[in-house]
């Protein structure tokens, strides 16, 4: 299993995001905070939403051009920026050195897991893929010939022991993202609540249109001209957390419902490994029940 | 007002749309009667339809290339084709020389109007269109200046009434299409049912998502990262009546409700004059909820 | 013919371009002059090149929070940031009550001009259209129901004279943009110079295939499945001036010349009037044969 | 190695393709002798090309509704249809449950590869895949783990011989299509003749743009605002063949090369993936240098 590691110092960089309460001359501090440091700002984005009255940045510097360590940059940007802002302000610092770990739910569909992993095995996610779990045991043979461990763990009658038995086993691999790529189970509330800011869903429709189950179908029933895919957070309420990524397809009259599901697959893949690129470059800062995403 | 006209007899067409059970020998059967009448086939199109067990198709011939008038056409289509086939069958034979009549509806948004009135002067709709009726006198002015009658009808407190006068005129005119160009009426079920099949609205989002008022404001509280608009047959139900066309543009979370609004003109305005040329040109095939769209 | 001027005080806006050599610490200076003078921004993007080595801003800050006119912002920006940056720094700072000048070159085709002009009486574009200028008499009917004034200067065999006669009319108006909006004439090298980073032209193709003359035809012959259309700057050689933007749609084997001319017109309109929104709003920064476009 | 059979005897089907110099009548002479064999069409596509003069068309019938076997069928067509249409008719008749075999040439580059054999380990494609060959051993160890041998076929010195060696190594397994899936080499035109019509190259550019290497870079270069990917033919002249899918995707000025490469290969896979799969069933006929696609 080969992770995207920088290939030379260029490529290493140090990542802050932060979200607080927004007001004049937060950008200055910021800015003034890395110029200070030695900053070289490789990537920087702001966003300030009128509807909310909140402010988001993120800043990719490169490492090489700092002369602290990333725990020091944590410490002085807490002290030195985020002290002076308001008492509910968000921020993270993090170091694109240190692999991401992910963990993969799945059932019996295998292409997302396939595009994910396939992509994992060309380094092409920044991210180790440490698991696949899934709760029937079709996907065993592609994820071992691929090199990654697979889990099985029945939902049969007894789902609150299964989901007990999955928070244990996806925790010890403290993951910096829980994939449901295709798990057709509804994880519990508390599950959810537990799992919060990590666990990511790809559903296939364009939501808010044909939540629950069988979208395509429900997609084929309405007649809708053009079908897609949807990557969000997952949260208590099915299907409503916060997008990430949404696209969509055209179809015909001449497509069938396998039409449709053969066609979104594709769409599925690309929608779930922009969304979760971008959460594991710390792109996507949630806010209530959206997200900005500085992609 | 100029409207596209055969520039040479190349160009003049009969046009036969029929929907029937599906069985076979039907292809043979029409594909042989216009051989029979020296018919040169420019543009054939079929569809079965395995779930409703429903045949679908649209053929267009160059009317210099038979020997009969669009009447004999269609007595003979009647008799030697339409005879033999189930007696639900749907069809029609239309001549492109005889222009589609299209009254619009408006009230005060005027980018839909200024959209097809501005198509509609350059010769690039083909259809004539008779007149434009506001609940408001906004768009008074646009539709002057672009040489089309304006009518203004206000929707006060005596709504039945105000619909009444609406049925009327727009009845006078014997319209094939009834455009709901940003009209933000409700129409009543019974005049939906009395224009059914030719009454087209325009609604601003991806339907099913977003029925009734306000949809880009639900569009941005959802926080969805696409948003879209409808082009559908009005039926009793609100926004619920077989679709046309649909399309969407990307937004993110520098978008506010009034960037999506001006950014979801553009996509309106494009879908409206789609579906509304399909219709005209008897490109559209309903059954049920759901179109066949022959573009 | 109505303008965009702001609907309140809380639109009015000035905004800052900058583009200069990339160093540490530009985003500190140009925020703490920004947070000193009391600017809420409302609008900031920030663009490191690695490949040229030039770092490009743009901020809009709230007229209203700025206790300085828009001349005062001017110097002190110069004086205070501008100064200590590289000689070649290019900026630049705009009001966004000033209303922008717009003159517009025609020939036959409406479409452009009818998108333009229809989105002008609406209010829809930042900008007044002064004059439309065409080599033809085709479009003046247009231009004159909706209320602007139309220029003909025939382009017969004395170009060199036509060409000296529309650059003092053209330069008449003062404007901050040239629109060819489908100007069939190919503008000399002195003249794209006099004119540029101001004149803008929309191409029916996806540049850089298909230049010159007949794209369509070309796109035809060579069987390609999208056809597009870019809106660049003007530069002395043919179509290949900083593009400014670009977009595509789906054709296929059944589409003749003629559809994709049909088609094509509506991405034409897009494209130019997206490309043609950007620049008036400061939104394009130049800088060789390419732009930075902060959409 | 799972291939795509057919689930029951409803997906099993005949599908005929043909070509020929248009006239009056065809239509009526195939859907008359599919009904004659009481053919049950689920699929039927018809285009007449008024350029060239050509009539196209594909038929696909379910093979339980016929009476005859595929040879029948073959001979019976050629007999009562084809005798009868002009002597340069090209025609087929394919049984869908004979499984297509496909031969992939690769390089270093394994997205490509990765995404066809991951389709096809899950039974999405319409073929076997027999065989990769590489000019480099890079994807050796992922063609193996998915099942499928690897051949390794080194490029140096000795070209000519090489590509001898390729040819009779490909030939072995009288494929159905030679895909190029990223294979950095330029195929002799001795060899594009030998594979015409079955050897598909998948460009990572929009063609006609950006011919040859490096198609990225020039892309970079020109400051284009979307990037394409091409599915062709191959032919004597590099990237000219007959294109059969195309696609693009939005970049913008923060986009580095290493982006355009990164966001490019998602777009590659698709194309080739759509591209291959038409040829496949046979929904690409091929006339002079353009292709008809009846997907």
């Amino acid at each position: 299993m080969t992770t995207l590691s920088p290939a030379n110092s260029a490529d290493h960089r140090y990542v802050l995001t932060l979200g607080c309460p927004d007001t004049t001359g937060i950008v200055a501090k910021i800015s003034s905070f890395l110029a200070d440091i030695g900053g070289w700002i490789v990537e920087a984005a702001y966003h300030s939403d009128p509807d909310t009255g909140w402010f988001f940045t993120r800043q990719a510097v490169r490492a090489d051009s700092v002369s602290v360590t990333v725990e020091q940059l944590r410490e002085r940007f807490a002290a030195e920026v985020v002290a002076g802002l308001g008492s509910d302000t968000e921020w993270r610092v993090s170091d694109s050195a240190v692999p991401k770990k992910t963990v993969l739910l799945v059932s019996k569909e295998g292409h997302c897991l396939g595009d994910l992993l396939g992509r994992s095995y060309r380094g092409e996610l920044p991210a180790e893929i440490n698991a696949v779990i899934g709760n029937h045991r079709d996907l065993e043979d592609f994820s071992t010939r691929m090199g990654v461990p697979f889990h099985h763990i029945p939902f049969g009658t007894d789902k609150a022991g299964a989901f007990e038995e999955l928070r244990e086993l996806v925790d010890s691999h403290n993951p910096d993202a829980v994939v449901l790529a295709r798990f057709m189970q509804i994880v519990p509330e508390d599950l959810c609540e537990h799992w919060a800011g990590k666990a990511i869903n790809i559903h296939h429709s364009f939501l808010p249109s044909f939540i629950g189950a069988r979208p395509y179908h429900q997609a084929f029933k309405r007649g809708v001209k053009l079908i897609g895919a949807t990557c969000h957070y997952v949260t208590g309420e099915l299907d409503a957390g916060p997008i990430i990524e949404q696209d969509v397809i055209r179809v015909d009259h001449s497509d069938t419902v396998a039409d449709m599901v053969r066609q979104g697959r594709d769409i599925e893949k690309l929608v779930l490994a922009r969304g979760l690129r971008w959460h594991l470059e710390d792109r996507v800062l949630v806010h209530g029940q959206k997200t900005v995403v500085f992609s």
